[in-house]
Order: structure tokens, then sequence, then C-alpha cells
């Protein structure tokens, strides 16, 4: 994607997971709230999903190259949070509306490492749904370095109830 | 597992990331020499593998539960780790012999997530080979916090020659 259209896009689009409420914003791979993580944000990019990630010098697997884990952890945040965005889309609603908040957790997860991901290059996360279900959005995603898609991920998300997850901050049940 | 067991495991042998040569000793998720890093280290538990971790407080997807990408990337070094383990155990050979070295990176990573994991206990990883084949070795992953097994991996691992790893260290190749 050119910058031009990057710029655009994150200039004039709100990122999915700054919709998040505050107890949902505490993901280290894409919450606002999470002072050590990671902050992937997401958007519309057209019918898809995009998202831009630069990693650290340290993220490596070998040196020069990026860890699969943090593929998987890019993939993951940028499909619960497309997940969310198309469920919306496809009930014809605003992620900020006053109706009940849809919210997905990841239920599996599925990563093909095609090459090598160099270091050093801003990834660029391509998402579209793929099944958009009952309480199912299945999410796949290309990450790619460049003109070279490294990676793709499956992600299947299931929406749960809000009561369930404020339960689990809250009351903190045994594993 | 006991912590008797945990100690007679640890005390009585390398972990296998520790076989491996400073060129691949980087991995953020298991490399002894990446010091931001998670430092996992696999051991043999008889015919299976065993590696803990215990996240830190900001390795969240909620208050109070680890986030799935972090899961992913220990499900994914344990199993890489267990695929070379397993290699040199099915060709009756040491991992520090002076034979061809075996290495293996990651194909593909699929994790289903069964529960929300605890945070504030230690995770304990259990592997074993559902195949050894040829440069493959596949394995299975299950992930526990306590007595309740939150998530469920399966590794697909593949053998690179040793000089394909050095050769994108040294030359890093475009992308």
């Amino acid at each position: 994607m050119s910058a031009n259209r990057k710029e655009e896009i994150i200039a004039s689009q709100k990122p999915f997971q700054d919709f998040y409420p505050d107890h949902l914003a505490h993901c280290y791979g894409c919450g606002r709230l999470n002072d050590h993580g990671h902050h992937l944000k997401s958007y519309w990019d057209g019918d898809e999903t995009v998202a831009w990630f630069t990693p650290q010098p340290y993220h490596i697997a070998i040196p020069g190259y990026v860890y699969g884990g943090l593929l998987a952890s890019l993939i993951d945040c940028h499909g619960t949070g497309s997940a969310a965005a198309y469920a919306y889309r496809a009930a014809k609603r605003e992620m900020d509306d006053d109706g009940p908040p849809l919210r997905f957790l990841t239920a599996s997860l599925h990563v093909d490492y095609l090459k090598p991901t160099p270091l050093g290059v801003e990834l660029e996360l391509r998402g579209r749904a793929a099944e958009i279900k009952g309480r199912k959005v299945v999410i796949d995603i290309e990450l790619s370095a460049g003109d070279a898609i490294c990676a793709k991920g499956r992600v299947v998300a299931v929406q749960a109830p809000d009561k369930y997850i404020v339960d689990l901050v809250i009351n903190k049940p045994e594993a």
C-alpha cells in the first residue's frame, strides 16, 4: 500500500481497538491501556481490514528475521479486531452505537509461515472475512513485508457476551 | 506435575534450546542470548517433552488472563525445540554430537484456545510427537494452568539445512 493511502486511512478512521471499552483495552497485543504492549491498530480498507506493525530489533527468531510468535500475536489481534468490525458492519451498526456490544474471543488461530519475515521493515496485515455466521466470524489474514507475503493466518473468532468478559475480569473464577 | 519431579528434570537435563549454536540462540521466545526474550526451556519427561513459563503481569488479554499471542509463542518455541529433540532421538543421536546438525523451522502453527488462561500461575507445556517423517516433525502440545488444559497446539516443524540458516543470518537476502 502507498504511504499516501496509509496516511489517508489513519487520518480518517478511528481504529477498531479504540472502540473497545476500558475493560477490554488491556490486551498486550492491541490494548491502548497496556503500557508494555504492541498497540496494534486495525482499520478498514474498503471491504478488507488492514494494520501495520514494525517489530523491535529484539523480536527475532534468528538475527535479521522476525520470530513467529510475534507474527502469530499480530494475526490474532488483527483477527479479533476485524471480526468485531465485520460483525458490526454485517449488522449495519456502528462500533460505538448504543446497542448490545459485540465482543469476540479467539477460538482458534492458524498460521502458515511461508518465508522468513525480514526485520527492519514495516509489516502489513490484511484481513478479510471468510465466514460470518451466528456467533462465529472467520478472518483470513495475509502478513507481508514489502511485496512479499511472509505468512498467512486464519482466526476463528467467537462472540462472547460482554457480561461473560466482565464477570471474568471482576470475579476471576478459578482455572 | 509435582514440584519434585520438575526439580529433578531441571537438575538432570540440559534444555533443548541450550544445545542450539549461538547463531540460533537469539530467538525472542527461547534464545538464551536474547536479553529481552522469554527464555523458554524445554526438557524430556519420559517420551514427552515439557516446559514451564510464568507470564508477566502485563502479558494479558483482559485483566487476570494471559493473552493468546503469548500462548502461541510458547507453543511455537516448545514445538520447534521438541521437534529437534525427537529428531535426534529418532536418529539415535545426542543433540551435541559431531554429526550434521538437525535444525527445525515452523512451517505451521495451530492453537485451539479452550478456556481463558489465568495469570499468576506457572503454565506447563507438554509435547508429544504426532509424526516424524523425513524432514517433517509434527508436535502436539497441551498448555495447562494447574489441572486445567487451557489450550492445545500443533506445530508442524520442518528440518532446514544449517547452511540455509547461516546464509540467512549472514547474507540477509532481500524479502
